[in-house]
């Protein structure tokens, strides 16, 4: 969770967070303070965390955090070391919290500190376009090119020999080596992740980012968003055609290839090797093996297993596919 | 149809109109005004009118307007006060009248009176990034924020707590409170509505605007039509994520969630809450109601009543669509 | 293959071609000189050319190519006029070669000779917005706009009365005349054609441009990728909707209807006045028959014949379509 994209606003005083969540508990803890929001596992003593689902119990068991949003069912599987701090809605108040922690991670906006680039360092390093505009405290590495109107925000590293093309707005992202963006993407907005509530939907915060490994390319028109607790990931050696839309916490294996239009939705798992035709779309929180040919237009809604060919919506397996459709070869 | 986007250039003398349309007449009306091209229900006495179906024969028997564009056969449902201009085709006559009357309504050109937002009033009351354009006549609310290479052409309303992001186009548009625009979207131009014509087709004119009501979202790189001669509304707190695309005409209700690349075609409507998954696509003129929701990827060719889960191609109730796919358990 | 657009950089000596592919090979030809890479129908004796299946046996027979790429099976059907080099894959080696010819046809990078407009001879020509971006050797006919932030990269042709709206990137483009191409377009970068190697993909050259023909419509935030051998091209009047995209080597007949977010993958050829409904997608090297209608969201996997009505996916002849639906009717 803790990256150098989104600055932790933290230590909060335990008072603090009681007072924030409008709960009542007499607690000893009151002048005690806490550093960060982490999960269940990764928390240390100095840490608040959160356990929603019996899913977690077995984890929640071992928490080394000091406090924990949970409910008053779920409240007796923690260790005594862990305070519960009982809500009503336990992931409503962890996004709550984490936007204590974290404010720049709700409310995206376009980066203030982003200047032309021939007014930073960059312009004798790197070779680029028109209008270039680069954020605050942002990294390039030797031998890169960025074309006209890109504008790459504060933080943002990447690495040698990259190109990046004209008109991209890249925020919360690190780029390795030998990359290639091509025009008009969008790179490391945060997700469509939010709780619907009427008339005002409450959004919750994305700490995660989106990584793109060695030698991808990403075609024209890319929406690839950053995750919420984890990353977004891009395998390495991974090609993805124009007009293609990544949700947040997608990762994707190596030697992808992924052709025009397809959609990933949220939190699904690519392997390596992967072949997703055209248009195709998957469904959130998947997990598609490795060696997996998926054809275009299908409609993913269930994991893959290694080796599979599917097709069809929603998607099967290839040949089952033709031989259900058999009429198909005398219909026109 | 008056709306403050597109400049009425009339009036018109009743002789100008015929000698245009090149249909022979004997009219003493010929040095009388026409004010203003409108349907049959909301013409006045000052206005023309067109009358192209059956299906309109009740309200046409009580336009209030005095000159309607119809045929030979339906011109004899006309009440008195209506003289009936007969023309071989009727939309495609309203089209060359209405676009004599507002001739910005059919070619859509940028905004040549765009200027850098430094150079407006707007300067000292608007948060905004480098190469900012707005356009003559534009209207922003309090505390509002504009992004890296957006243009806000002319006319354009913004209300309070906006934000718009960077490399929008806006256009034609109102703009609510509380509104978020994300990045690369095109909001306000035509819709694809044209007479096709072999070697050159003719488009009609779109007089009607973009409205996004208060509290939305719109992801990145949606493009969202205004109205032909209705308005293309999207509802209060509505969540669109990116590359949707939302037709002329169609109306959006209120707190609905859009997932990725969701295509909605021309002048349907869509009830309150409803869910759309991720690539699901909504034909033309259809109805879809409150509380629906629909799969991913489905393709939706009828009206959905109120309460419905519908999924698949064409889309049927969910629980049918699983049934029918029963296959689809033991078939990987 | 030989355009403006991409610069031949031969000729080369037989002696650098042989010993860039790495092959053994005495020949007395060494020093003689090879001016280009051709197709076997289109050498002539100052060429090389490649022989890489079966099928085009017939062809690799009368070959007026000097010197062909090849298989150590297939030599035999070249003429002695014809001097075979054995690669392992022929297809890998005429990429390679073809890249040492036309270097600037494999990695697309942002035209850096582009500058202001209003730096250029067009300030007096052209009507144009803020930030417009001209490359070296552009031609633009008269009485053509082109909206903010637009790039028209070097070599591009425009003919007369175009319309260019704002913030496209139109690069390897010959555009006929009375051509309308809206917001946001991304035309002729290359395809997503390349060489899938673990580790790293090797792109194989587009030499190929985009042709868009008189009185087209192109829509927002399209994709129009340029051939790799031949031309993408967009027929006389087709009007495409918004996301659209086209890959390459697409040929587009006459007078079509393309409703938005339709994907055409590479190579596919549509005949004329063919209309495709929303969301379809047309799979590569498909033969699309003349006035064709294509339902929305429809999958297109086989050659569809002359005035055909199709729908589904896979897509089927439009009443057998909706007879194996029948369900539909009674089902929500």
């Amino acid at each position: 969770m803790a990256n150098p994209f989104f600055k932790n606003h933290g230590p909060l005083k335990v008072s603090e967070i009681i007072k924030f969540l409008n709960i009542n508990i007499n607690s000893s803890y009151n002048d005690e303070e806490v550093y960060d929001i982490k999960d269940l596992v990764s928390s240390n003593k100095n840490n608040i965390t959160f356990f929603h689902s019996k899913k977690y119990k077995d984890v929640a068991k071992k928490t080394k955090a000091s406090y924990c949003l949970t409910t008053d069912i779920l409240k007796t599987e923690l260790p005594k070391s862990c305070l519960a701090l009982v809500v009503e809605n336990v992931l409503v108040s962890t996004s709550k919290i984490t936007s204590i922690f974290y404010p720049d991670s709700i409310n995206d906006s376009f980066d203030e500190t982003a200047k032309l680039i021939n007014e930073t360092h960059f312009k004798d390093k790197v070779s680029f376009g028109k209008n270039v505009l680069i954020g605050n405290n942002v990294s390039i590495g030797n031998n890169c090119k960025i074309g006209h109107n890109t504008i790459i925000e504060k933080n943002v590293i990447i690495g040698d020999d990259c190109y990046i093309g004209s008109n991209n707005i890249i925020r919360n992202t690190l780029v390795k080596n030998n990359v290639k963006i091509l025009d008009n993407c969008i790179i490391g907005k945060h997700g469509f992740g939010f709780f619907p509530i009427n008339d005002k939907n409450l959004r919750y915060p994305h700490v995660g980012i989106v990584i793109i490994e060695d030698n991808c390319e990403i075609g024209c028109s890319a929406t690839i968003d950053r995750g919420s607790m984890s990353n977004t990931i891009i395998g390495k050696n991974a090609y993805l055609d124009n007009q293609i839309h990544i949700a947040h916490n997608v990762q994707i294996g190596e030697n992808c290839i992924i052709a025009g239009q397809v959609g990933i939705a949220g939190s699904s798992q690519i392997g390596n090797s992967v072949k997703i035709g055209g248009q195709a779309g998957i469904s959130g929180h998947l997990k598609i093996g490795n060696n997996v040919e998926i054809g275009g237009g299908s409609g993913v809604i269930k994991n893959i297993p290694d080796n599979t060919k599917v097709m069809g919506y929603p998607a099967k397996n290839i040949r089952k596919f033709l031989r259900d459709k058999k009429w198909f070869i005398k219909q026109l």
